[in-house]
């Protein structure tokens, strides 16, 4: 991002350069919906191998790809169906939805910006509608409300945001009609799957809830060792009542997501050395509540002095830190920011968000949560399936425990059909009665409410084997010791069974893409205003630009012959060879961030040299063809840079047309 | 496939090895949704890195990631609202539903093979059901009835299955219930986009739709030149009516599609020369019909005698099957099936399908589909959007055109209120009245039909300059010709414009992976059986086994280091150090069908060598790390071959432990 930086320029050559379009353009689009053209379908293609590379490849972490078809109950267990949702609220007179708490936000902003302008002398003409008033000036009282509102937003449910809209009087934006009371709107797209319409499902949220599911394989393939990590890049969905920013708020999104599958009395990680030394931003939640500003520190210190919870917390932030500014996010445009307690998604206990600065503010890019044991536990309760890790423990425990054990023939005859009201009863007696457990499971192996037990065998000992209970359906039922009895049994405890932490690295890759691609762009000096993406070569979406000095046959075999040679390499290359003059496709194909450019000029058809062009210098180089390539391979490969290519080579200047 | 191929034992394989595994598992799997784990998934991503260097890279393709969600209209359009469905029926008693082409033939063919085995004195022991007879001898007259509806199946529609059902008195095969009528079910999963409920979507059912309409920016960014191909890879759905057979039928797929954009005057391929040579089996339509075999031949030679209509899809057809056989589909199990008239796709023109043999039978896996100018088409006349190709012409052609011009001031004065009946008068005259051009485009620049406006034109001459014509409100209304007036205007034209036609081959990137899996799997012979799957090293999900000979500590640096070594060449490896034999390791690594094992033993902490197998031949040769690392690489990179390394090393053969 430049000084001067202009968002409209810089999304007219993405539109131009087609990195990426709204979709369905001829039938004009679907708001937050976007297709990548073949330049952004190719960078986005060099992030994701290079993520693979530097998590996948180097961690041994096991991929997965699961469908995006999700069932209701498996995100009903997950709190998304009660939980992923916005507020939302109406305009009453044409039937517009706005997000409740942006409208809010947007509003209140407006009017301090506009009081601003006012008490600067700088006022903008009176309005167009005939709702708008021009401004009146803000009290000091009310423009500090304001500003607390908006540090707060986070915190008002729906009824405080309808108070918010009615104290300040907020209506909508454009056509100044009232707005309807907030409303609550799910953000998962619903489908049914299958022909009867008996069963819901939806597109899923975010790629974790497959590899929970999965855990048990994942364990078994992993040959039961522990800690270990998944990982998923897919799709995700978010049905957002009305997107806004481009690429940062989209409905389908590209995500990639780790899940580290830890022991929650050892959170250490086996690798952490190898990162306690990298320096990063931070901006802990108590800085942020105390109005404080960032810390920059090691990852080591930030662990050692409790700032971050734990290594393997650290360890990941480290990694992601390294793998941004590797693809050419900027260091100073990067921070680690802590979520407040108000702001935590619903499954997780500590959340570090890598922000990333571009021209909307510091977005959130990448999430580094603590999910905790938060979605196995759920799920097993639901499913009654153990997502547990058993561990041999070195000495055995011996204990002796309480359990309810039920005479299934006596019992069953004795209450007939109302035996599910007896049966429930006991059930409460559980150390967890929302577990269901699988149907083999023997009562002994059941975990009890000791408390609770007690007081019923204290009970069914008072009556000499035999009380009266009363149960759900409001009856009073006699049990007998013959039918339920009350044991202690004796346990020999060789493993220790947990159901494992989860650390989760989740990346919004559009986000990541957007930014990057801010922090590439700028526009060169000179005669004419000429942009430039200076992207890493290891992202640019195209490796080598190979160009004629002008439009002649001879050159075409000159130029199979080099773009056979690139592809051998993999190098991705593209041809120009347009009729425009040579700088106007330099300039063109510096606009699609090609690192470098290998030219073709008469000299090469008698001594089959070519030049060298570095997009962000435009230096030149002059060698045979054969160099020039390897040249290209290794400065691709990351094995060389431009500078050691210029101590080799003396700079080139003029082309022999 | 071995000769006593058991379906079984691979699935149990796959499970066990977490090549794939059914979603959801804990909550009971969803019917048709499969999750692919870390074998799985590699391999996957290994055919689509092929795929893409195949394909997109060795011919400058422009790839997309468009999305999944589509809105109603643009599948509308396509004509996927009203033909995308199958036909259903419902067991009447216990609500069973189930695809009616397919239940028709499962019950006929079941009805045969218990007569073949009725007739060979087998027939099996009297049915559980109740429902179920001991099977009666079919007459010949009957079988041949059966077979004749089986080879015709695809030609019936809703009331011919109903006519099948009743006359072959079809009931629900496990049940034995009747069934109702066919009813059509549409496979397209539904869903609302944004808050509103106004937008209807769905998913999408193949990546196409969104290449073509994004055919505008992609051929700008082409520079404007034809032909060129887009390529997509990404997920498709299908909301099976009741999937089966596995990976075969999914309700959420990986497709990869490319469509080859061209002049329908002229599909010639400039790389024709290059594959003209290639050999395949082709079963064209009219020997289908006959009752004929397959025609082994080269691809030159089926487009030069028009068996192959013409030399892009013949290029195809080539490129599928060199791809195909590179990733390790066996050639005597591929052919080249044309479809039938009746079973071609409603946007296909012609269309011949990489059928792969597998235990399932021949599997249609990749379709090669003339669409003809069909989807541009239909996609520009209902958004007035231009897709076309303009090309200069080498001469300007000069000619009349008669139009129809309307005095808009005149002309909507004078009907007041219904001026859209008589506007929609003269729209009937253009050439196409389901063509709907934008607003600003003159009416003299649209095109008309000549034979209707002369008809006008002399109704008015003879009115002298006054006639009255009959509305679709039945009303008469009097034109003059002040308000429409009929010219003939004098055009030059310099460009030459067409819809372009569309090549497209489509992957189904299940199928080709499932039926690879089955083309790679065998039993080694021995004391025990033990499964392999000899994938080419190419595509098998890891390249290297790193074992050590026992649990050993002094063995795990150097393990660490190897597979640093490794992971520089960029090689996936898997160490298994568990406390399993090491015939046991090998054994189970080979069921990943790892190619190549590096195993340390206690020579190798004396002088630094390693031993490497190989998969298939279970040979072994021993060398320093640093070679064996530089052998797997040229050999993983198929710079190599295993007996090249056998050339050079002597067969090693026990390991001292």
């Amino acid at each position: 991002m430049t000084k001067n930086f202009d968002r409209t320029s810089l999304e007219s050559l993405l539109l131009k350069r087609f990195f990426y379009a709204p979709s369905f353009g001829p039938y004009g689009g679907v708001a937050g919906l976007y297709d990548y053209g073949p330049a952004g379908c190719a960078l986005q293609s060099n992030i994701l191998d290079i993520w693979r590379q530097h998590f996948v490849m180097e961690e041994d972490m096991l991929e997965l790809d699961c469908t995006m078809l999700t069932p209701y109950d498996v995100l009903k267990t997950s709190g998304h169906v009660d939980k992923f949702a916005d507020y939302m609220v109406k305009d009453t007179k044409n039937g517009e939805i706005f997000r409740a708490d942006h409208l809010v936000k947007n509003v209140l902003k407006k009017r301090l910006e506009d009081d601003d302008l006012l008490k600067s002398g700088n006022a903008p003409a009176q309005g167009k509608g005939k709702n708008k008033k021009q401004p009146t000036p803000l009290s000091e009282e009310t423009r500090k409300e304001y500003e607390d509102v908006l540090e707060q937003l986070d915190n008002y449910d729906g009824k405080g945001l309808d108070g918010l809209i009615q104290k300040f009087n907020i209506t909508s934006p454009e056509a100044g009609n009232p707005v309807s009371e907030c409303a609550l709107f799910n953000l998962m797209f619903e489908t049914q799957i299958g022909p009867t319409g008996a069963l819901k499902g939806f597109l899923r949220p975010e790629t974790a809830q497959g590899q929970f599911l999965n855990f048990k394989r994942l364990l078994e393939y992993n040959t039961g060792s522990m800690p270990f990590a998944s990982a998923q890049i897919g799709k995700s969905f978010r049905n957002e009542i009305s997107p806004r920013q481009g690429l940062l708020r989209v409905r389908e999104f590209t995500m990639a997501e780790i899940e580290h599958f830890v022991d929650p009395q050892n959170k250490n990680h086996h690798r952490f050395d190898e990162v306690k030394d990298v320096e990063c931003v931070f901006y802990p939640a108590t800085n942020q509540m105390e109005g404080k500003g960032t810390i920059t520190t090691t990852i080591g210190n930030a662990v050692e002095s409790g700032m971050v919870n734990n290594q393997t917390l650290g360890y990941f932030i480290a990694r992601i830190y390294l793998f941004l500014t590797k693809i050419g996010i900027k260091h100073e445009k990067l921070r680690f920011r802590q979520h407040m307690a108000n702001e935590m998604a619903h499954y997780a206990c500590d959340c570090w968000d890598a922000e990333i600065l571009n021209s909307y503010g510091w977005i959130e890019c990448v999430g580094c949560a603590d999910r905790s044991a938060f979605d196995l536990t759920v799920h097993q309760k639901k499913t009654g399936e153990k997502l547990v890790v058993q561990e041999a423990l070195p000495e055995p425990i011996i204990r002796d425990r309480w359990v309810i054990e039920i005479n299934k023939p006596k019992f069953g005859p004795a209450f007939k059909k109302n035996v599910r009201f007896v049966q429930a009863y006991f059930d409460d007696m559980l150390a967890d009665p929302t577990v269901s457990y699988p149907k083999t499971t023997k009562d002994s192996e059941k975990l009890w409410n000791e408390e609770k037990i007690m007081e019923f065998k204290k009970k069914l000992e008072e009556g000499n084997g035999s009380c009266n209970i009363t149960c759900s359906d409001g009856n009073e039922y006699t049990i007998t010791s013959d039918m339920v009895a009350v044991n202690k049994i004796n346990e020999k405890i060789n493993v220790r069974e947990y159901i494992p932490n989860v650390i989760e690295p989740s990346f919004g890759i559009g986000r990541i893409f957007y930014s990057l691609i801010e922090h590439s762009y700028w526009v060169r000096e000179g005669d004419e205003q000429r942009a430039v993406l200076s992207f890493p070569a290891c992202v640019a979406p195209i490796k080598c630009l190979l160009t004629p000095i002008s439009h002649q046959d001879e050159f075409v075999p000159i130029l199979k012959d080099i773009a056979t040679k690139l592809r051998a390499h993999k190098i991705s290359n593209r041809v120009d060879d347009s009729s425009n003059t040579i700088g106007r496709r330099y300039a063109r194909n510096d606009e699609l961030g090609i690192p470098f450019g290998i030219t073709l000029d008469f000299q090469t058809t008698k001594d089959n040299t070519v030049t060298l062009r570095e997009r962000d210098s435009t230096m030149q180089i002059r060698d045979t063809i054969d160099t020039v390539v390897d040249l290209v391979d290794k400065l691709v490969q990351g094995k060389m840079e431009w500078k050691d290519v210029l101590a080799n080579h003396k700079a080139f200047t003029s082309q022999e047309a």
